[in-house]
């Protein structure tokens, strides 16, 4: 089973709180997963900037595969480069679109928060 | 794909994010959409009342072919008799009941916020 | 249908939000449901615990038979047992996988919020 977690807010607590899920998921041996994706927009696709305050968090989740997607969209609105992304996270058209497309594909949807 | 935005939350900021996914989804063209639903319940529900602050941008929304569906318990619970709904907005029995409907019909499902 | 309803907000107005939302999905003659889960995890789950303010609410959910259950990561994370969570409800690994674990048996998802 595939999984996107779509976040977007850019509460600090919020965010902390969506990394934990990420991380419980991978942590829990009673579900199987394939390949999970961390999705941020609106204001929350600012926390995936390099200089983020949970940019050390990011590192682990990298180390274990997951896809950390930034919307283009919401970088353009607030002024930001997709060059200024961490390293290693991806750019999608649009947030909502990666979501509806993951979905389409049989991806389970979480929203945290 | 047929997709539902679910809003539950009253706050502008969080209607106008709201609208902006929706838009963003009909722009963006690496994704081919059928049916777009903006369906809102709880607080949400007021701000498809007439005379509502957001009443303008629900325009372009109807022009572009989404549906907008207010929830019925949520306009009752709040004292509001469903007539006074904008033009063009509909009323469903229970918003959660919609959405169960339209997932159950292989919808994908966003919430915002 | 089976319907999984998520909530993460351990606020009393969010609460009593979801636990309408619950009953409006009962309620809703058009909608035919199976299994409907209410599932807690972050502050949320403190929410099930003995002695919640949302207590005598459960009741009424467990009569209509709806599965409550609380994120055993999020107690851990919080210093509370298990044990002592009202009378009725589970406790499930993480609630993260048992959302897509639900999913994944075909179930509706909502967010309530």
């Amino acid at each position: 089973m595939n999984v996107v977690f779509h976040v977007s807010s850019a509460d600090l607590g919020d965010w902390r709180h969506a990394i934990r899920n990420v991380r419980n998921l991978l942590d829990d041996e009673t579900v199987e997963t394939d390949t999970v994706t961390l999705l941020a927009n609106g204001d929350a696709a600012l926390l995936f900037l390099d200089g983020s305050p949970v940019r050390d968090r990011l590192d682990s989740l990298f180390e274990a595969g997951v896809r950390c997607c930034a919307c283009r969209n919401s970088l353009d609105g607030r002024g930001f480069d997709a060059e200024r992304l961490a390293d290693g996270v991806e750019v999608v058209p649009s947030g909502v679109g990666e979501l509806v497309t993951r979905q389409a594909a049989g991806d389970a949807y979480l929203k945290v928060p």
